[in-house]
């Protein structure tokens, strides 16, 4: 019997696992001339699904009422009638959360489970890695000696950020909310210095204590005061990535803080939003340079995986409460 | 008697008179090998000007207390034993406040009274110009048939940056504060809408209504509320130039307003800090391309002219609540 998890109401603030609903299908899976039959493995949850939860303008559609969720995910060929495809092959995609579903195969790149782990795909080698990667390149323009600053620094994407850094030659300051996670991003991920910010009473002290020189390029996945505490260490001409701001996803009143705009006047400074799919015409570049560093593992990276098709809604719960110490995956 | 303004005490909030001082000096204007004698012509006073009153760390050092202020000024040669410059010459570059001064000539650019009025060197042809010129195509990068917004719009830049989107083939809306600034601006000026802010409720929705095909390039002079509003409005890939914050330069607490994060990274739109000393070396060719479309009839400008040596404060004062309509000049 095949599942589906659906959209069943718009989440006012924080998502509850009421706004999702479970439905198990006697769908039709028969495929035609062109299709393939797949098998989902992994699903991947990540913060910016919440945007598309909402029905507000943003820079993709939100998802309908009472269809599938959509995100990235690492599928098997169980059956196939397409010559690009054929029974046992793995891709990955965006594909809607059911166990089994029906896809014409566009959109969808064949992944091999002997080069990475299967996981890899949606995380360090898929849309984590190409937003830590292109966010830091195309907006940071990161120079060896200068100091990167990187909040949500613990997530999937921050941790990547900050392993770049380090290869690029740059130093690299964390922000992340515990002392377990502030311990794995010094030794595991080489990161310089790691701020907790729940055990610190003055972020923007803390960070001038930690980043001497200033800031020259800052990651940002969180925004609120964090990021406020920030701009009091930027440097003349630095340059600064909007990537999130998890912070206030789930905010029902628009989120107020310092005016940023004398901070980037006095400093010549840039902030810029980024969206990895701006880039695609990158992507295959950057998974190259990705898996070369993975290969030889000057990259590294953590998953939390949570089994089971039916948890999919809580490990997507979970990431507001930074449950997650790098990838959050799903695995079925 | 040689006349100086000085710097009496550092502004607390909003300048006041007493924070300057005048004093008149028997000084020794006698010019040795390599200098000349400068007579004050005009004076150009400006919003960053607030900035180097104070202390704070900023893109140009702070005056010194007991000191001249210094700003654009246009003098002439009295007396020189310069070969470059002759008795007689007008020239143009960052003076003091004195009515004479003796100079080596460094950093001052000799300055046609038969090309353009003399005070235009101060304004269209000089900073104000420059700023508006680099800031809208460095940072702005405008295209024909997108939307301009402009706050700050009847001040000596917004002027100049409004009739450049005209020139360039932009819709162009800007925002002023009084029905005369906003008669000069459609009329004169060739704006295609004008908003009065002191007599507009809502400005978001006044901005949507003017801009219906949203906002694509927003020219910030002011920032606070009025930005804010803006940002409803900004539409994917945005540029915002954030050139001047003159409705927070007087704050004496950080201002505060609207997390700008969730926005720009809504929209992939970037805000960028913009110094035109930052960019010296596109002067000469801006210049050129200013100079051609003032003669041209293309590009004009309007000048609060206020006479006097002894009221340079009073009219540097008067930027902040609005007084002037264009560049704002002090004539000798």
């Amino acid at each position: 019997m095949n599942q589906t998890i659906l959209l069943k109401s718009r989440p006012q603030g924080t998502p509850q696992l009421s706004d999702f609903e479970f439905q198990k299908e006697a769908e039709n899976l028969e495929i035609t001339d062109g299709e393939i039959l797949l098998e989902t493995k992994y699903i991947s949850v990540d913060p910016y699904l919440r945007g598309r939860m909402s029905d507000a303008k943003s820079y993709v559609p939100p998802f309908n009422l009472n269809e599938p969720i959509s995100s990235g995910i690492v599928a098997q060929v169980k059956a196939s009638k397409n010559n690009d495809f054929k029974e046992g092959d793995f891709v990955s995609g965006l594909l809607n959360w059911k166990t089994e579903q029906i896809s014409n195969g566009q959109g969808l790149t064949k992944v091999s489970a002997d080069l990475a782990p299967l996981s890899a795909y949606l995380g360090v080698l898929g849309m984590t890695g190409l937003t830590a990667f292109l966010g830091l390149q195309e907006i940071g323009k990161p120079k060896a000696g200068e100091t990167l600053l990187v909040s949500g620094a613990a997530g999937a994407v921050g941790s990547v950020v900050g392993q770049l850094g380090k290869i690029l030659g740059l130093r690299v300051v964390g922000i992340a909310g515990t002392d377990e996670k502030v311990a794995l991003l010094k030794n595991d991920f080489g990161f310089d210095e790691v701020i907790n910010y729940n055990t610190t009473p003055d972020m923007a002290k803390a960070i001038q204590d930690t980043c001497p020189d200033g800031v020259d390029v800052y990651f940002d996945n969180v925004g609120g005061p964090i990021s406020d505490a920030a701009l009091f260490s930027i440097n003349r001409f630095a340059r600064i990535i909007i990537c999130g701001a998890i912070s206030v996803y789930n905010k029902t009143e628009l989120p107020t803080g310092l005016s940023v705009q004398p901070f980037l006047v006095k400093n010549s400074a840039l902030m810029q939003g980024f969206i990895v799919s701006n880039y695609a015409e990158k992507f295959p570049e950057a998974i190259k340079q990705l898996s070369q560093w993975l290969s030889k593992d000057q990259l590294t990276y953590t998953e939390t995986i949570v089994e089971g098709f039916e948890n999919t809604p809580q490990a997507f719960l979970d990431l507001f409460s930074g449950k997650n110490k790098g990838k959050m995956i799903v695995k079925i």
